[in-house]
């Protein structure tokens, strides 16, 4: 160990980086170019330039090496996701007549709590150090009464929950799926799309742009009306917006669809030394040549603006792993009862009101400083665990404050500093009854039931915009509606005062272009309870940091017009007072919502993230393609757990 | 008015937008390639199409007016300053016959009061509504006791003062330098470089970077060991970050350097033609053709890395219109005392604790709706203000959530929501004592004060750091340094334990790769005081979003390691436990430290920004193209109040 505590400065050790940077000018031609054009001297001042640079190709084997981890293959290009479910599924680690170890891991997330489950299955010692002082799960997290964290009650009524983080599970992850079946968790449909009473597509929740209202079927079929709101060209008018993004990936989509085996690898290769450093706003006007106003419209309804200038890659791995018929599951009780499920198996394990500030690490093992939350007013206390080994699942947005003794590699340190993280921001708003499933029937029955003429008073517009209808249904419980939110109700105010027809659907959302952005309504009733939760903004980038800056008391009558925009005024009558919000970038552990890699960084960075350092080892969904899903977070718990086991 | 509020359909009024859509096929073809290249057809699978793809050009009018934007110059290429000088500094508002009018302005920033000023003078009935409930001044903020603010003490020692906000003022800015000037405020240098007891260029601060450590002056003599660390190639070991970047921007700088006239906005429109739509990392590779490694460093040395994402004309600009050797001023007392004088002229306008939350706009006139802050437990109020018109100085960012009824136009929503706003952050230490003012003589004299032999226990690394030393020296005063804050010290505790020479500097600062990344030491002893302020972290975009995680008990200790590292463990023994944080981002009125485009956003967006609608103004930094600037947001306080004035 050097005095400094920095042993690997990349001159040292040759890392990709400077094997790039040796290449020299030939390199600098890309295939595709001739070599005249890379050459070409520098502009002339006065003359633009146009596209005669070239970009410095990133090395081949550097995509071969992140095309395969996105598709989860070794460097034989053999799957590893079956072997990884056999041990996590079936029989565990492989038995070995090595030596237990001693083993700490940073993090009770999924991954952090399924690899120690392995490890101590496997008969190694294992200690889970765990920033929150009352709760597991990591970016699992539901407000809920009671659970392992014995939360208080997050809502009026205390049977209604709803998801602060992961909502929704595709079938098309065989880690999660088959280990919620093997904890014997039950699953059932999540509606991305809301369904009618029978849970067949109703399509019936509203697009609402540029003051524009349409029904999703009604869009599908006839677009223009929303379409010409942006000012598309012509050729995009009867266009729907998932089409145009659909025809838009189409180029890069042709570089994988239908191949397998060594020619699929070959292809997402393609795709990342093709695309790998562009943004999609690049690859939207360059290469599917998209003018400003069809790159408004898809951004608006398809949810691209906010992360336009991020990679390319990142968005377009999310379509392309994920298909539109995709099937998706939620958990009864909430996301959490997995973090519940994870956590009994494991529970001794688990130190909570531990974070992890400082690791040193050497021939004699590892120790991890940590400090407790001391929030509060409690004292803070610091404590001091030594182990074998370590694997840390703390994101990376996070490891930037961690301090490593002798430091980490160059490129891990990189990679630590660089990986961008995204913020994201749920306003959930509790409602004594579902509205969104009524019908005009229903809305005329429960208006009465408030007072005589309500119903056509918002029909007409004419209800008071007050703030005094807030809550103004018998089923809405006392003291919830404090007089500070009936006021920035009264301030801002709902704008749309036409009375769109009744929703009549379960599951699924809306789209706006207001603040709001996106809406989702519960897929399922909560039992017992009449009421639901309405996830009533859920939004990225900086459209989330903006919601970020709002007093809950503030938030929340803000957050209420902006469903009223889309809805009308009348739900008002329904609203508890109670809202929960979740700013994942406020979050004190976890800095963002998952990493949301920058144009590059999936070759000039991902290669460095999940490399083992010594006795580091590094897991969460950041170390996957997976980034935000569980499944990424379960494919490096059985990764580092085999690192550890098998090292 | 219609129905819903939403008046302005692109399509209703040809935009810019549907010009460009409507230009067709033909408008594909960027000057200088070919009309074969731009019209190939998509690649086939498998083959990489490198550049074969082109953007849709900007119209070359668009770029033009940006240009014009950028050099301040009307339609007719004529300068707009002269004549804003005089209007703000000696003539006022031109005479005019028309009747007095109501005027409305929405923050007391410096845009806002400016234009007050300007306004109540020529004879109109003014007020300014501030959603502070306390202060003036928007994103001018010293943390300081006293002041307009009557802001409670913000350090132990009562004299002392900071910037939370802006905190240099250069020579080139006509406008406020001339306003100072007449409102006889004291300006003196700023020192962003570091100067020795003369005031000489001293260049002894530190870069600190993979564990390599160098003086600044010495890094520009023989940069090889910094830059060998980040494994450059061969070609740059030799050559400081500032003449990499500097060459790097040449091919841009070539396209307006030594221009004027209609030439210069010629340029700066082929600038825009040319890589508008470009990110820096994209300019910076493909146009500069840099290496990854070298990426690495300028981005670390040079502060670029973390907006290598965010649009090349952002950064370029700042480079390109403040020179290496531009003067810098500061304010004694404070940039804040600029605040007090502007806020002096127009107090009995001001309505403080007012915040805009929804603007009703017609024939009639201007309502504007506000509530108070409510925070702290206060009733919030609500209140209406009536107008003929409005000038609206509110960042982008926060009109996000601002009600307009008839909806603002279709150019200006989408810049209201697109517009992209950074966030910034600066964390602030008090010390008893100016350290890095020392020679090795007064360390010696310091620590024996605290007890015989620590100065050479520092020396060799061998001074305990569990926090026991933490403000140890007799001068700092009791009471500050909370047991949290020493545990928080110890478990953290500075990795680095060489102590290097004492810095013996005046102003500038040093630059790391630790989280702080950018320090600051104050350009001047505040009278009667011995101890000084440290802007000990000032980090941009995703770095300064990771100290906003912490708190306070936290973040401090924290931030002295990060010194520690670079200027050695000794300085503790000053620390007084007091520490401020400026989040930008974290700012309810802010929403970030000032807009920053992304790729494409100055000739998509910018031309909607400035525009008036109607009885709308819109004026503040971000309106000019000197965002983050207080001489953008006086331009715009002066066209603003010339739009309402003879409008």
């Amino acid at each position: 160990m050097t005095m400094n505590g920095y042993e690997d400065h990349p001159r040292a050790r040759p890392s990709r980086r400077t094997v790039i940077a040796a290449t020299g000018a030939a390199a600098l031609v890309l295939p595709g170019t001739s070599a005249a054009t890379a050459a070409s001297p520098p502009h002339s001042p006065g003359q633009a330039p146009a596209h005669a640079a070239a970009q410095a190709p990133v090395p081949r084997d550097v995509c071969r090496a992140v095309a395969r981890a996105i598709l989860v293959l070794d460097r034989h290009h053999r799957p590893l996701v079956p072997g990884y479910a056999r041990i996590l599924l079936e029989e565990g680690l492989p038995r070995s007549r090595r030596a237990p170890k001693k083993v700490l891991i940073v993090g009770a997330g999924p991954a952090g709590m399924a690899a120690a489950h392995l490890l101590l299955q496997a008969g190694h010692q294992v200690t889970v150090i765990e920033a929150n002082g009352n709760r597991v799960g990591g970016r699992i997290k539901t407000f809920r009464t009671g659970g392992h964290e014995n939360a208080e009650q997050p809502f009026a009524d205390p049977l209604q929950y709803a998801e602060a983080g992961a909502m929704r599970i595709p079938d098309s992850h065989p880690l999660v799926t088959g280990l919620l079946d093997s904890l014997g968790l039950k699953r059932r449909r999540f509606h991305l799309s809301d369904v009618d009473s029978l849970g067949n597509p109703a399509l019936r929740t509203w697009i609402l742009v540029n003051g524009v209202r349409a029904r999703r079927a009604d869009y599908q079929r006839d677009p223009r009306a929303v379409n010409r709101s942006f000012g598309v060209p012509a050729q995009y008018e009867t266009v729907p917006a998932s089409d145009i993004v659909r025809t838009a990936l189409a180029p890069a989509r042709a570089l994988i669809d239908g191949k397998s085996g060594d020619a699929l690898v070959e292809g997402w290769a393609t795709v990342l030394e093709t695309y790998g450093h562009w943004s999609m706003y690049r690859y939207l006007t360059e290469r599917a040549r998209l003018d400003d106003a069809t790159i408004d419209l898809i951004g608006t309804v398809q949810n691209m603006t906010s992360r336009l200038h991020l990679g390319f890659v990142h968005s377009f791995l999310s379509a392309a792993l994920i298909s539109p018929d995709t099937v998706f599951y939620e958990l009864p009780g909430g996301t959490a009862t997995f973090a519940d499920a994870l956590y009994d198996r494991v529970r001794d394990a688990v130190r909570l009101d531990r974070r992890a500030v400082r690791v040193e690490h050497g021939p004699r093992g590892v120790d991890v400083h940590t400090v407790s939350e001391g929030r509060g007013g409690e004292e803070t206390v610091q404590e001091t665990f030594h182990g074998d080994e370590v694997i840390l699942t703390v994101p990376f947005s996070g490891l930037r404050h961690v301090t490593f003794t002798p430091a980490l590699s160059y490129g891990k340190r990189r990679a630590v500093t660089e990986v961008h993280y995204d913020s994201a921001t749920k306003v959930l708003l509790e409602f004594s009854r579902r509205w969104w499933e009524f019908d005009e029937a229903d809305w005329k029955r429960e208006l009465a039931a408030v007072r005589p003429g309500l119903y056509d008073a918002y029909r007409r517009g004419r209800a008071p915009a007050d703030g005094t209808l807030l809550g103004a249904h018998p089923s809405v419980p006392d003291g919830h509606i404090s007089r500070s939110q009936r006021v920035h109700y009264a301030a801002h105010r709902a704008t749309l005062h036409e009375q769109p027809e009744a929703a009549r659907v379960i599951g699924g959302g809306s789209t706006t272009d207001n603040p709001n952005r996106f809406m989702f309504e519960p897929s399922y009733p909560v039992p017992g309870s009449a009421g639901g939760v309405l996830l009533a903004s859920y939004s990225w980038a900086d459209d989330a940091l903006k919601w970020d800056a709002f007093d809950d008391e503030e938030r929340y009558p803000r957050a209420l017009g902006g469903v009223q925009d889309v809805y009308g005024q009348r739900i008002e009558v329904f609203y508890t007072g109670v809202g929960r919000t979740q700013s994942w970038m406020r979050d004190p552990y976890a800095y963002g919502e998952a990493s949301v890699l920058l144009p590059g960084q999936h070759t000039e960075l991902f290669p460095d993230i999940p490399a083992a350092e010594g006795r580091l080892h590094f897991a969460g969904c950041h170390t996957s393609v997976k980034p935000a899903w569980i499944e990424g977070a379960l494919e490096s718990a059985v990764r580092t757990a085999l690192e550890v086991h098998t090292g």
